[in-house]
């Protein structure tokens, strides 16, 4: 049975409802991504783990859950126009996919300091690159220029109701293929992920837990959390290039209500996660995309007490774009 | 409609009888591996391509199937005294996998030069290493020293009617997930999974075309097909690990008559392809899981008009088990 849609989700800029009505219309579009299991890794964490691999999602993440129905939500007025964003990466790529299905422009405002393999997939996928300076600022710059010259629609890559609703068909999906799922562990960066994810398991059973990893450099979520505000910080720095991003004012009520507890695991941790994924599930997978893992065998999850009821967890695996160069430099 | 065990399975070491009994044997034990699809890749290949992930197979690799199958076979009297085997890895951490699971002994005998990943492979799943010289008289003296002295059985890697028939199970599977099916691709080593795979396809299809991929420095199956006998190389040098071994005389007729074709590939290609599996599929996939795909690319295929009518592919990536050092330095 599901949660009615005021008990929780009235001031939200996403619900169950409207998280359903995105299942359908990415379906066509998405891939529906296998989850894996290894008793190795249960052995290790002492728990049931249950992979859910959008690594292998079109373009290489989760993201195009969101950005296909953020795109396929635009009416046709719109979206002639097309789409504008500035991305770290991910988003860009899986916008830039979600455009050329519909056959629109995407307009993508990079920093120069992308990772190569980021840049890659916009050009692959069709996206039109307009490099940017690496601060905030100069993004958005960017792309309002790019906004004022062409009408395209900014797409952001977490603050957005119709992202939010297309990353949490990712948790309708997983709840389906594994029964009995206690515990969810997501990445959290701009709260995209996190938000949608919330929402959608707690609708369909409230008792889940949903935990988000942040790694240390970049802990927003976890200062916002305790602050009960949401929390800026000054600077980041985390090998974890896909979570450097804060909260926004769409994302950060969801997460503050809705995210049971942010668990901040250090660069380290997440590259000896990294290091599993590859040697045991055969993965390759960012290093934002295995910080669940990280978080799952952290002492912080070990040892508290609270999470020995955590029995069959849930792992995003949230994206698989590293260059096979950063993976190994990172493992000596 | 199946082709009548007389058509052509009479002098065979295994049919389709054999081979669906083995699945319903290790169905309790398997992974039931995912298919992935890539239009990027798709588009290189011309083709429509579906990947059976057997790096995702317990063990890193296919050979579970059949270690599985050979150990669950054995009456219990048999089991008792253990299982002995000579291999370059793959298998042999399967049979300590299965051996593990069924309470009996393993003991491994493997070259001192095989690669570090296979024997922590076998150390993990609790096989008993045995080392020898890395010639095959030594490893068959030193198999045969082992039975002398301890009563267990040689479960060879693949010259051998249950571990044929455990190996078949995979292309019962793949089958069964992807529909329309016109050819499959599988690696060829000592003809294991070719010989299962021939024969279930074949009796299920016996319009599917079954191509095997072999690496240009160890291409003894071409040599046997085209010599119409069993024709053994004075050496074999080739990056690709898992396909060293030869032929043998249980494997052979199957190869001879149900393989259609011995595509030969050399490493170069099948390092790219290896690389395009880590980019694209985001899979660590090892040398001779990757030369399906190197075969499906090469111009061998792609300029052969006999091919032209190949239009849905099932690619066996055919295990993950390389280490990323060795997998880092093949590409650079």
């Amino acid at each position: 049975m599901e949660l009615s849609h005021a008990a929780f989700c009235v001031n939200y800029a996403a619900d169950i409802s409207s998280i359903r009505q995105a299942q359908v219309r990415i379906e066509p579009f998405v891939h529906k991504t296998p989850v894996l299991t290894s008793e190795t890794l249960d052995s290790i964490a002492g728990r049931e783990l249950h992979f859910k691999c959008e690594c292998f999602q079109k373009g290489g993440a989760f993201k195009f859950r969101g950005a296909s129905n953020a795109i396929y939500s635009l009416d046709d007025d719109q979206a002639t126009k097309g789409v504008v964003t500035h991305s770290s990466g991910n988003h860009a790529a899986a916008l830039s996919l979600a455009a050329k299905l519909r056959g629109i422009p995407a307009y993508i405002v990079i920093p120069k300091n992308a990772p190569k393999c980021k840049f890659d997939n916009v050009k692959r996928y069709g996206g039109q690159v307009i490099f940017c300076e690496p601060t905030m600022q100069s993004r958005e710059d960017t792309a309002n220029k790019v906004m004022q010259d062409t009408g395209a629609v900014l797409i952001p890559s977490s603050n957005y109701g119709p992202v939010i609703s297309g990353q949490g068909t990712m948790a309708l999906e997983f709840l389906e293929q594994v029964s009995g799922i206690d515990t969810l562990i997501v990445p959290i960066s701009g709260g995209g992920m996190a938000s949608g994810v919330a929402l959608a398991a707690k609708s369909i059973n409230p008792a889940i837990r949903v935990l988000a990893a942040e790694p240390k450099g970049a802990d927003d979520a976890y200062q916002s959390k305790i602050n009960g505000r949401i929390t800026k910080l000054a600077e980041v720095n985390t090998i974890a290039d896909g979570l450097r991003a804060f909260l926004g004012d769409v994302t950060w009520p969801i997460v503050r209500d809705l995210v049971d507890e942010v668990i901040v695991v250090d660069d380290k941790e997440i590259i000896q996660a990294m290091k599993l994924c590859y040697e045991i599930l055969k993965l390759a997978v960012e290093p934002s995309g295995a910080i669940g893992l990280a978080a799952v065998l952290s002492d912080k999850f070990q040892k508290n007490p609270t999470y020995s009821e955590c029995n069959r967890i849930g792992i995003v695996l949230s994206g698989g774009n590293v260059d096979l160069g950063v993976l190994w430099n990172s493992f000596v």
